[in-house]
């Protein structure tokens, strides 16, 4: 295989790739990149076994001034081949591979020969059907994940809690994630015409990295699923990730339907108000931080004490509160992770008693974002 | 003691005295922040026993905001104190110390208590005499410690090597520091009227701490010496710094007087390749370049090998080249660091032999600027 390219455009696609390999991998090859030049592209993929990512570099963009010579497959070293490649000095590029999977890189007056691996070893993707397509405005979905994935459980103890739950049931798409300490759940409506239909979860990690990819963009993403891969298609890529095995817990009736005291604030003001609290929890070794709530005064008091190292105390005026006076404690982190996906809206915070899990809701679409944390028992 | 100030005036003054303060030290009192509040300013003080940094917020200069309610000293526990006057919500903040050591830090509706120490079991800095001071222009000694600092040793089996070594005589200020494999000197002239002398070696940590605070500075800064300690003076801060003790090597004679061969090259450029070449050299045991140089060709090839992992070839024509044609094999890392400090100047490379040092200096004022790096032996 033989091609001529424009340097920063097979950087773009080595970069997008490159995501999703791992240098710590248990499977050798895997830390490589693969490339398959075909007459009309170079199709990159990166994986890590969990993760697999693919994109191409198309011979019928002109921005990327490819000029395939011949075809084959090799494996390069991913993270060595990236760092040559974008260390290049010239705007084009040319890559050749010779006997014995040597390859080599030419720009400018620089030449690179590197030891590749043969492509037949490097693990087949996974087949997805791409007939059921699910479209999503990636924006959204993005802000999907990032306001569920919080929840999702870094213990492995319980593997199906480290993933989103994920149904789609009436051109209602809801993700939901819990870590049995704290639960996220959101709500988003689908275009009327879409009348797909799944119940899956996608581990967290994946999420993240899925994530990351669609940050800034402004399309939509298809998605496919098999019995146990999710394939999500953007543009010219590909990412797939594995499907979590398991039945999810049954959430809904976890969340309260009533309420003893309810208060409203900026999201913003009460999360600045407990990252100062939580300064001092932490340094405690048990990092917890009360609420006392007194609707009548319309004053929430927030505190922290460690004996360690000190106390703190403050005031916070919340825009409206009512029902009974509460006292209730809670892990600040939770809280914290909870407030700043709101970001700068108001949030409606609602309060059974000092033991119940209690809820935060956006004041506005209440029913379509609604995050539960679980309170600590301090007495 | 109490006090009533602007806050973000106040956090300049921890962060410059923060720079000091390590949370490994063995001294566990060195782990907090110690206020000095007297009628007129309050003075801060962070140390880690080798270096000490102290400042002031003066109740004279009216945009600090202060008013000093009552005098008196505190150590507070640096990190934690720091966090939470950043994160205060006001843009004025008040201290007082109460029974016990307590201080009460308020701001806004926030309050914060947290538990002193006694301002007398810190250590005393040391006493330097502010009589024969050096005037030095901050953003020069900045340079000559950036153009210095990367040559010391980092190893601790010759203590003496892990300091630069000053010395001013004749108006003539020569920092010169060496691990042994390279060395790097440094020359600059002080106004006439100056008559300091002085032969001291300082940490070459100490000077890298130093540089950070003079980041940006276009001002002079005074230079103390006692016996055992150096005293930098900027504005308001005084930066301490121990020296180290011992006879610094004699390094005039490792400067080769005389060369057989020369290039001249835009450093940046030649940095480029080099660069290029040791992401080769990095994956091999033995982290080592090649250079072949033709002056009759004016042509200089880079290159690399690794079997493990390929070959890099680069051609490179130097701005002029003259004399007898070499090999010589070095460590990339050194050479890339000598060339990272010369920016974007015209360098000139001398060699003798395969086997001897050879030396860049910049095009202009040769003498002012020499560093030297010791080639390996490859066959």
């Amino acid at each position: 295989m033989k091609f001529v390219t424009n340097r920063n455009a097979f950087i773009k696609a080595l970069n997008t790739v490159s995501r999703a390999i791992s240098s710590k991998t248990t499977i050798p090859i895997l830390t490589g990149l693969k490339m398959d030049v075909s007459e009309s592209d170079i199709l990159l993929t990166g994986s890590n076994a969990d993760v697999s990512i693919q994109t191409s570099v198309k011979a019928s963009n002109p921005d990327n001034e490819l000029t395939i010579k011949s075809t084959g497959s090799i494996v390069l070293p991913a993270r060595f081949f990236s760092e040559i490649v974008k260390k290049l000095p010239d705007k084009t590029m040319s890559l050749e591979v010779g006997d014995n999977f040597q390859t080599t890189i030419k720009s400018g007056n620089s030449e690179f020969t590197i030891n590749g691996l043969d492509a037949n070893g490097y693990p087949h993707l996974p087949e997805v059907d791409t007939e059921n397509t699910v479209d999503l405005a990636a924006d959204i979905f993005r802000q999907v994940i990032g306001q569920t994935v919080i929840a999702v459980s870094k213990q492995e103890s319980r593997p199906i809690l480290t993933g989103v739950h994920f149904t789609l049931a009436n051109n209602k798409l809801l993700a939901v994630a819990t870590d049995s300490h704290r639960l996220s759940q959101r709500r988003v409506s689908l275009p009327a015409d879409d009348d797909g239909k799944f119940d899956v979860v996608i581990p967290g990690d994946s999420l993240k990295e899925l994530s990351h990819m669609l940050d800034g963009i402004d399309q939509n993403i298809q998605m496919n699923l098999s019995e146990n891969q999710v394939l999500f298609t953007l543009g010219d890529t590909r990412f797939y990730s594995r499907l979590l095995e398991g039945n999810y817990p049954d959430t809904s009736r976890l969340i309260p339907k009533s309420s003893n005291t309810k208060m409203e604030f900026a999201a913003g003001d009460l999360l600045s108000a407990i990252e100062r609290a939580s300064l001092l929890s932490h340094e405690s070794r048990n990092n917890v931080i009360k609420l006392t709530i007194k609707p009548n005064d319309q004053v929430v008091t927030i505190s922290g004490n460690s004996p360690d190292v000190g106390t703190v105390e403050e005031d916070l005026k919340p825009k409206s509160s009512e029902g009974e006076d509460l006292e209730i404690s809670f892990n600040p982190d939770y809280m914290k992770e909870a407030l700043r996906v709101f970001g700068q809206t108001d949030i409606e915070i609602s309060f059974t008693s000092a033991l119940r899990p209690f809820t935060l809701v956006p004041t506005e679409n209440k029913e379509d974002f609604i995050q539960l944390i679980t309170p600590v028992r301090t007495f």
